[in-house]
């Protein structure tokens, strides 16, 4: 399963357009690659604590319909799959009081130390036994 | 030839590691289609005027060395083809000290009107034609 | 009774200190505003259908201890006073764990129409006796 | 004199009410004192290097009019006073075409280390010298 979370839209995140800047999604996914970790046990303060940081390295959206202030959106994240170097995300961005899709997204993250070294996540077995139980739990 | 435009990076754009935060690329890549628009001889504010809007379709970031505080950075951007509901352009965000390549990026872009109704770029002579002339230009 | 809300703070709202960025404690007292009016009984989207907006005249905020990435934050806001022309509001921000005041700030807003024509709040009894209401409530 | 800056509204900082949302107004005050230490000889990059920072303490903003999309806007920053502790720096927001006054605004600094102590600038002979310097030529 997903991790779920939900956001309401800020004033701020609207634009000229009366709708949401496209801009903010990725800020959004960010909210649900958090609270994926967080599900995961794994807060990703933790994880820097640690030393580990996952810079993105590619991120995409499709958007599909707008989002508008004061509207309630649910952000729902799974982690796709991972290899040594890399980690990859998917996002829905949902309207909550009709479960529509508005865009849907993916991020791929480098797994590095907090100095910029690239790291094997073989290397992070407390990392890798995590992924491996969400990506379970997804049923994948 | 692209256009350029250069920017200086904001504090208010880094992040807790220490670098430009990545959702910010996007709003560089839409500051060089507001000089791509310009260049071609039609500001986007008065193509909205007009009544036509290109909407963000799809969003595509690749990043591959970090921006800093108070960088230089070249923003060139190129219109990579339309058809007659879409628009593509690719963009460079370039460090200007060096020249080194930070990242790419390609948004694709319907063609609406204000009222958010999709219009055939055959039935806007006067946007068809700046965008077969920016094209040559280019080369292409 | 202040609105009390809560957010998370996003990676996206730290800069390169670590911290927060000043300037979003502007937009999470926009959010505080937003419940305000929720809890008066009149959404901020649903004044603005009636054709009346709230632009902001000054802002100010005082930072007393730096908001951190993933804290959970209380934003209190209270309607302090209004007159015929002004509504000036007050905020609180909060960190939720251990309730120690991480900022306060103040709004004042001009009540204007979507025109921009400044109307005077005797003219809009449907929105004076929600304001008169929630003043009442908070015990002035 | 004081430093002058210049931008260009971006789309990504309008808002639903088709205007400038007023928090942004806080990132170009802060684009005008990076230009203020600059010209002071004295890169803001370049304090953080030495291990000084200027925490904001305080901010205000009074807003007279909107900025719009793609507008032209001219920065003006000055510092106003200093004392052992704080920074007090004023800015003026001015649209570039008609020198028209949008807004203006204060914001007061704390002088301490990275590491967060609090430092009297009596013992920051450098940076005193350049504050005094640039105060002489503003003509105080």
């Amino acid at each position: 399963m997903p991790a779920r979370t939900e956001i309401r839209v800020r004033y701020a995140e609207t634009d000229k357009m009366g709708v949401v800047y496209h801009s903010n999604y990725f800020v959004w996914m960010e909210i649900g690659r958090t609270e994926l970790f967080r599900k995961m046990g794994l807060p990703y303060k933790v994880i820097e604590e640690k030393g580990i940081i996952f810079p993105v390295v590619e991120a995409f959206c499709r958007y599909k319909k707008s989002a508008l202030y004061d509207d309630e959106i649910v952000i729902e994240t799974v982690l796709k799959h991972y290899s040594a170097a890399k980690v990859v995300l998917d996002y829905k961005i949902i309207r909550k009081k009709d479960e529509v899709l508005l865009a849907e997204g993916e991020t791929v993250h480098g797994i590095v130390t907090t100095e910029g070294k690239p790291v094997s996540i073989k290397k992070l077995p407390w990392l890798q036994e995590k992924f491996d139980k969400i990506m379970e739990i997804r049923g994948n």
